[in-house]
């Protein structure tokens, strides 16, 4: 079962990627050989990053078809490359697959590897290796993980911001959540393209590798993915960098998308943006210095600017500030 | 969750490691932040290999302790770094938690980062990264990755065999799987210190990795670890070189142990040394040029000296060479 449903996932993800048959020339061996074996950069360091996603927890198939889930594993991995500032490069993947999809010739596997192979050729990462277990009960699990590069002294931790600098963000948060809330109750009265645009948000994030390799150039101090919600993950910088990080709540970057999702739902936007996950935007903290060519150049490639959402203080945790008051949401967060 | 319990293993596992605090100086960043970085040697190619185990598929809390389990789940990823002749140096851990054990306080946790550090320890292998998921069934799913390095040029492939080379293999076949039946069937009847062995060969696998390097830098020309019995890896290595693996009945590599254990159970020891899985232990191809000082090399490392198989010849598959018969063996072996 192991090596056929692996090679037959890598012959459909290596038949959409740009490098043709056998991949590019600094794979020495992927799939087939006891280790995959990789040629990689002398000047570069390598980064390690590996996510998984289990059935009747991150994902379900009434909501999401094989090829996005393909998708979406992708996505996540390729967004901590993307938070370190690097290129991804290889990946991984091991399946848990239950008794019903044992069957490598189910269309469910093309679907998915298509979807896999669509997302990781998109930034040029080849399949190069995993396993492929049985499941005794009835749930899919899905590990993958990338193998990535970064230039030396190149990587943007979550540890180097600095007091005084400035916190943006690369998108609009709380949209992905509000996308999987309306999945989850069904029912919700939306216009149908807005409904569409906030689903898509949960099922097909784009992770923003580009952007995170801009950043790693341009010297940004610290960066990370908005995985568990912004209250959680600007926490993890804010604590690794023995900071407060103050933003202000008139600054949030809340769609109108998600001010009318919201509303039907009869709930608060403010919350999908502060405490929804998956939104995988990167924030990121840089020296006041570098603002006005950081902005230039980050919206010469996103085609918008970049959220400013505030300023790295004395003091610890995340501070959100309002008209009149100012709230510790340290740590509040999306837990999967 | 995630964190707490991911870091908890990592403290123990590098507790017990000789690198002390914060691990070595090639490790930029571990557990913490968005990937793992590591600064690999400039003149070595990166190995990455992964595995994934499953209770009730691979194994069971009714004959595993915690401690044996991280223990084995590092030996079964060390061992097919040590297939390509390479160092491991670092390791991903993915978690798929059942509610019954999410509490990271947990003895259980204490114990399997104890087995699991002991045994990447005594290969100088650091845990940096990983990911902890709910399961929401109540089977505990274990992922390992493990990055290794390789001399540019050094990795022994399977795909390397050539006709008229030899065949060997670095200690007995079959004791693992016949201590697996021990451990299943219950109430065979057996000496207890070689029952004792039977078993601890299934629960307790040694990596071959310093033979695994000795034998790259003889220049063997092919190697597999024997993962899922010999009649199958090495019909991988006989396939993936165009050639036939032609080996003796008589001298297969069958302990007195082995003997015992599958007389009491009324069954062949030459199934078990052909067909069981897990031996891990490494078999090899090399040229007759090479027969001397590999044998007196690997005999100063094992404290014993290899066993010789059998020859590579023009054909396909795997062919047993009994006393009168020749048996096509080909791929026959154990599935998990």
């Amino acid at each position: 079962m192991e090596r056929r449903l692996i090679e037959k996932i890598r012959n459909i993800t290596q038949a959409r990627s740009t490098f043709g048959g056998s991949g590019p020339k600094w794979i020495k061996k992927a799939i087939g050989d006891d280790c995959a074996e990789l040629a990689v950069t002398p000047s570069a360091n390598v980064l390690l990053t590996t996510d998984t996603m289990v059935e009747g927890i991150h994902f379900s198939f009434t909501y999401f078809t094989p090829f996005q889930l393909g998708k979406k594993l992708a996505s996540v991995n390729l967004s901590d490359i993307a938070a370190m500032g690097g290129v991804p490069k290889a990946a991984l993947l091991n399946l848990e697959v239950p008794d019903t999809l044992r069957d490598p010739g189910l269309n469910f596997w093309n679907e998915f590897a298509k979807g896999l192979g669509e997302r990781l050729s998109e930034f040029s990462t080849v399949l190069v290796g995993g396993d492929t277990v049985r499941e005794p009960g009835k749930r899919l699990g899905l590990t993958l993980t990338i193998m990535g590069e970064i230039e030396k002294g190149g990587a943007v931790y979550r540890n180097g911001a600095k007091r005084g600098e400035l916190i943006y963000c690369s998108g609009y948060l709380g949209e992905g959540s509000c996308g999987y809330e309306i999945l989850m109750r069904k029912g919700i009265k939306l216009p149908l393209p807005l409904k569409r645009h906030l689903i898509r948000r949960h099922l097909d994030p784009v992770p923003r590798v580009h952007l995170g390799r801009l950043l790693s150039r341009l010297g940004a101090s610290s960066m990370i993915d908005v995985s568990d919600g912004i209250a959680t993950d600007l926490a993890h910088v804010a604590t690794q960098s023995g900071l407060c990080a103050l933003i202000s709540k008139s600054r949030l970057p809340i769609s109108r998308a998600l001010r009318i999702g919201a509303k039907a739902m009869g709930k608060d936007p403010v919350a999908f943006a502060l405490f929804g996950g998956e939104d995988f935007e990167l924030v990121w903290t840089i020296s006041p210095n570098m603002k006005r060519e950081m902005e230039k150049e980050v919206s010469r490639l996103l085609g918008h600017p970049p959220f400013f959402l505030g300023v790295m203080k004395e003091g610890q945790g995340v501070l959100l500030e309002g008209n009149s008051t100012t709230q510790d949401i340290t740590y509040r967060g999306y837990e999967h």
